[in-house]
């Protein structure tokens, strides 16, 4: 079957993720037309099986934190089943139907099916009936089909069926006793929300020396000090070599490079994530499939020649976050709209990505970064200066309850005079974090933000001390 | 008696708040010798009767609110005994031997005494004991006495002994029933608090329309709602015309300009506050003991020929906020300093002051804001743009909790596409601010604050939010 009319349109995306979505939003925005293609859930892996349902896990545990902290108030029982509940609220009962709907709004056609690069500017839709579909790019095809889990090699890993971000996320009960394989973002959070939740005994296996090893290594230390006083058990410089799990959904035995093996009631795998290249279809234009689609900052594929093709988020393995994401969509939305009227402007480029992106761990403590770290600057050849300070220190922290401990770290570019990055790790950090964001990606001078003045008392005043360390 | 040579100082700071505090502080930084009198507790209103207890006071009952918004959490009553005696703790038991320890480290004489100006450069200490010393400055003399709540001289007030903000942050019990005469920060703060903590009948009176009257409309609005939905009755368009208190501490009558008396077992003022000039010798070198020591942007006394006396923090009327009066003293202490060696800097101003001062408001939802308010902004002549947006709609602020209510205003300069002021009203928003006081300050423009990628999700993406709704 040939594509009608009716199957041409300006801009094709392929996957409703939220980079997805930024996109068609942006370019219809531009004046184009376009249709979005998913054979899952529109809203994509964040909305259902990543970032919301894993923050809508943390949020009871995280607050549980604060109000142990605060002499005067104290807390009954997590209701678990509750919690499940709002997070069942939160990812919309797993219906993507208000998604649908948002994206008809646009407008853009949604089409539900698996979508495959078909040639130049055709994508093939296989809809679930076996039916199929193709549609034609006037303009761009975008891929914004986000990531999978990798599953090391591990004998008997896969056979046993662990869970991944996407299981444990979406769980409906707690698991008594729980393995986690990796020391990443997913692995720190997921420990941590399961362990708050109930599980009696949680086990991290940690390859390195240290959690969240891309960050300041004071970060991860001070994470697996949280993770001790509360009873989660890591396990750093530890592989895991083979897996048992006779019945399906059964007993766990974990055999470790170290120590005797463990049994548990479920294997949570997060040990990092790859492009979801694969039957894409990408060997149609000439694209391997087993690595992320090389963008340029303007998210245009680099080996495309005729420049219609297009990938934003974690499929072009630049920054494997949602935010990120969703900026590089706003900013390829906006540049193949610019480039159909021929006025492209050169602030639509992915600017951001350069500095370092923000990024949140939302454990207890949270950790909070953006630009680069120390050993990231050192390494890049800058002059760096590194100001460090106890975020337990600021007197706004202290009221906000006993036993609060933290570090910033500001990483100074000596030559320029501005920030190369900076770091929080404190309790509810979140927040904190876009004052760095500000300042790190608008260059903002040091004696320029010695006048930004942070209010008494917040936590905030942390800038003041760390400018004053600095000797500002 | 006159001064020995011991008597001498390079700087002499009448008042040892923390904006007395900083001025010694830097001036040594700077080389100089310092000397700091006070005749009550190092450290200054701020610690022991202001923000600090304030704070303790409120944390708790913040959190409770935190609580009562996220599903399968439930807290037991607030031990209020235990909130004061954290909050005592706070304060430091009302014991300044550790501040004492601070300013003497620096290193910096601490007089205890009441310090007077005794004509030019030379300030006249009476001790408790009765005796005096004359001290002598060979740089400056710096007022940082702070200010004194207004009582308003309504017919009876006085006499009833009524509580001000020194009260009742330091009171040990809540009244049964509280009346709380003002509008404004500290009326707002207060009510909240008692209420929180266990007052059945709060009535808070208003003269003008609505609480919190300097800040953007609707942040009195949102607060007022949420005063509503915890039963605080706030009573707009009212005066308080005439108190009745027959025994000291016993039951206080307030008679209103509408409707019936109010019964109430305590009377907050909550009304303003005033400079405090009074007895401070202020004659002696020909000024006004009745108005604010007006100074320069070096804080240097406007009025003074020789410009030896600088003003720091409330006294000087410019912005009676903490934290502000921090930064004036560090601007002052870096001035004299600089001064004496002949080197002094153009960046060695109040530049924050201009642009309007950031300021938290630590109620549920707590209220924050920097520079210009829209109205404010229409009546200096800028060309404005306003940008709205509801900051229960951010996934951030969702995922914190049920019914997360808020608003976020930026005031744009339309000629200079940045940002003249920010406000934002929502529960724990308290962080959300200095990143808004960067971009004002630095004056950061908005295509390039469109790079500063909010993470995902934080309620910092209302800053996406509102780029967006601005047309970026």
């Amino acid at each position: 079957m040939e594509a009608g009319v009716a199957d041409e349109f300006d801009v094709i995306v392929i996957g409703a993720g939220p980079a997805g979505e930024n996109v068609v939003d942006r370019a219809v925005r531009g004046g184009l037309t376009a249709a979005i293609v998913e054979d899952r859930l529109a809203g994509g892996e964040c909305s259902y099986w990543a970032c919301v349902p894993s923050k809508a896990l943390l949020r009871p545990v995280d607050l549980a934190g604060e109000v142990a902290r605060v002499p005067g108030l104290s807390l009954g029982e997590v209701d678990v089943a509750k919690v499940l509940a709002r997070r069942d609220e939160a990812v919309s009962n797993f219906d993507d139907a208000g998604q649908v709907r948002w994206i008809e709004s646009v407008p853009a056609e949604f089409v539900r099916g698996r979508g495959r690069l078909d040639g130049p500017r055709r994508v093939r839709v296989t809809t679930a009936d076996g039916g199929e579909r193709v549609l034609t790019a006037r303009q761009a095809v975008v891929l914004a089909t986000g990531s999978t889990a990798v599953v090391p090699p591990v004998p008997g890993l896969a056979e046993a069926s662990p869970w991944t971000s996407h299981e444990v996320t979406a769980t409906t009960a707690v698991p008594e006793r729980l393995v986690v394989l990796g020391g990443g973002v997913v692995a720190c959070e997921m420990a941590q929300a399961m362990h708050g939740l109930g599980t009696r005994q949680t086990t991290v296996l940690v390859r390195g020396g240290r959690l969240l090893n891309r960050m300041e290594p004071f970060a991860g230390d001070l994470l697996a000090e949280s993770f001790a006083d509360s009873g989660i058990d890591v396990r750093t410089h530890t592989d895991l070599v083979r897996v048992e799990r006779p019945e399906p959904g059964g007993k766990v035995t974990a055999h470790l490079s170290d120590g005797p093996p463990l049994e548990a009631d479920e294997l949570l795998v997060a040990t990092g994530r790859r492009a979801a290249t694969r039957d894409l279809g990408l060997g149609s234009v000439g694209l391997p499939d087993d690595a992320p689609v090389e963008v340029d900052d303007s998210m245009r594929a680099t080996a495309i020649a005729d420049g219609w093709l297009y990938a934003v988020g974690d499929v072009n393995g630049r920054v494997l976050l949602t935010h990120m994401g969703k900026y590089q969509a706003r900013v390829c939305g906006d540049v193949i709209a610019a480039r159909a009227r021929g006025d492209e402007l050169p602030t639509m480029r992915d600017l951001a990505g350069g500095y370092g992106a923000p990024q949140v761990v939302f454990t207890d403590p949270q950790v909070c970064a953006v630009g680069r770290t120390e050993a990231v600057a050192r390494a890049e050849g800058f002059r760096v200066r590194v100001v460090d300070y106890d975020m337990g220190a600021v007197t706004g922290a202290y009221l906000l309850g006993d036993g609060y401990r933290g570090k910033a770290r500001a990483v100074v570019d000596e030559d320029r005079k501005v920030l190369l990055g900076v770091t929080f790790v404190s309790p509810g950090a979140a927040e904190l974090l876009h004052a760095a964001t500000i300042a790190v990606t608008a260059e903002v001078p040091l004696d320029r933000l010695w006048h930004a003045v942070p209010s008494f008392p917040t936590v905030s005043e942390i800038w003041l001390r760390l400018l004053e360390a600095y000797g500002l």
